[in-house]
């Protein structure tokens, strides 16, 4: 009788797994302002049993929000190990990071936590991993962890340049990723498409639109997505919608606003069909909190594109601890 | 009636705070591993409405905590302000911030904050000041906040260089300042000694014991120290314990155990004599958490500090929240 429960709770799980493709974790979802909440997710296949990171600004304390929430469900944990929960799927549960650019709001978890990680590796564009030797692991502001860079190299996290718009394999997990350069004021920062046998994920690092950054790079990643969705293999995007539309373009240091990614959400129209942008899944990310009274950023930043949602797309805004499936 | 009894209460104030110095709070007692609780502490005269920052490993978590506490109880919130409680502490009542040395655990508060920050300055001895400009505000980790440094500068905090040996004012407090170089691995550390009229507090950055460090920097802050504790000046050491015994001298990487610490109140017994050490309030800080299971290094480094206590040195181990007052 018991086999027979287990076997019908297997199958029905299956059934309702059928056509997930991805499970994303919020470590933080803040973008910026509030060290312990920075942007920081999980992201794994339906049928790995690894995550890897989507940019690290706050890591052990968005693991213990998601173990109170009971959001970790899909992992074994081994009986006689020497490690809290927290620390053993920090350090063996998490098998890379993907770093989009290097600020310190999209790397301070990794670094701070660097002395207690486990052997892996560091994705991302060159000027990324550039920067992470050069200001970061330098031993200057951190010890040398990685196995490039200045003066003694503990070696503990092995860089990985992604080579633009080549498709390579995420170490330990099913996934394939694939690198875009993303404009972020005077700097760059980057989107990555990950491929979980043939189903896809778009991330995207800190950007600001196109007009306002005289860019054309966003429009050139939606090229590369366009065909994906209108076959309804892009599962979902995660992009960022720092301010809220009453902050002053001039004031925006590459980030954008709700009517921005419209302006942008419009351009994305021009290649799929606007009819194929409903029900479209977009994550929205690095909301940066204010300090001023009453001012409710996120609360905002949600009216503003409930309230201007014309191609009918599904927006969410996960807080820490959060998990989602799609 | 109401009038006698507010001045009743203005003179009991008075005599309760008699001999009393100095208030501290703790925003972020950790000595690395949890972004959100890095070491920061706020420190004030009695006297004084506003407070400095010694290190600022994590800002905004850490003033919403003391919130919580009610611990900010000298603060008097003007009416009409357009900042949050949380943000008017944060941009009018820090009026600067002292850092110890430039490793990431101590600066990563301020540096993600410093989007919302009022205009300060920044203290600090010469590498310090150095490595902030080369490493922190430098247009790859982070916008030049700075006034000085590559590139634009915003000018919104201005590094002044604290001489070695020489007494400063901390502008708009009470309080002077004099800095003393420590030795921290291969890192430059330092003590910086409060002065609020004639009443002395010592804050010592990372650091590591003379013998392992082979150095003799520590001693000489004894030296300078030891006429102020015969005199009952001082009225607090802040001293790092970043590990439990049981950590080989070999992975200390310049910083002190509870028998480290022994050996070091050796030395300075010996300039102020073992009576005069006794009731002296060392605060201890920086204490390094553990992912391993039931490795409660906090409780740890407090039994064995009570354990060979041959001194009665008055031990105080702050969370994140708490106020002290000396």
């Amino acid at each position: 009788m018991k086999k027979i429960i287990i076997v019908c709770c297997m199958i029905f799980s299956y059934i309702f797994s059928y056509g997930e493709s991805f499970e994303i974790i919020t470590l933080g979802s803040d973008g910026g302002v509030n060290d312990g909440n920075l942007s920081s997710y999980l992201l794994k296949g339906n049928k790995d049993t690894n995550y890897v990171g989507l940019d690290a600004g706050t890591l052990l304390p968005g693991i213990k929000k998601t173990l109170e929430k009971n959001n970790f469900t899909s992992i074994k944990f081994p009986e006689n190990t020497e490690w809290t929960k927290e620390g053993y799927i920090f350090r063996e549960k998490i098998k890379g990071y993907f770093i989009s650019h290097a600020h310190l709001d999209h790397i301070s978890g990794l670094v701070i936590s660097s002395t207690e990680d486990n052997k892996k590796p560091i994705y991302g564009v060159e000027s990324t991993i550039k920067n992470l030797k050069d200001t970061v692991f330098n031993w200057k502001l951190w010890p040398n962890f990685g196995n490039e860079g200045s003066g003694f190299k503990l070696g503990q996290y092995e860089y990985l340049i992604l080579d633009p718009l080549k498709e390579m394999n995420v170490k330990e997990t099913s996934l394939k990723v694939k690198a875009f350069p993303l404009s972020h004021s005077n700097h760059e920062s980057s989107m990555f498409l990950f491929n979980n046998h043939e189903n896809y994920l778009a991330y995207y690092g800190d950007v600001g639109s196109d007009r306002v950054e005289k860019s054309n790079l966003l429009e050139k990643t939606f090229i590369e997505i366009a065909p994906l969705i209108k076959a309804k293999k892009l599962k979902a995007i995660m992009m960022e919608v720092s301010y809220g539309n009453e902050r002053e373009e001039k004031e925006l240091f590459g980030h954008l606003t709700p009517d921005l990614l419209n302006e942008e959400m419009d351009k994305l129209a021009k290649y799929v069909g606007k009819e194929n942008l409903k029900g479209l899944n977009i994550i929205i990310i690095h909301i940066k909190p204010s300090l001023k009274n009453n001012d409710n950023v996120r609360g905002k930043i949600k009216e503003q594109l409930e309230n201007s949602n014309k191609y009918n797309i599904n927006y969410f805004y996960p807080v820490q601890g959060e998990k989602l499936i799609f």
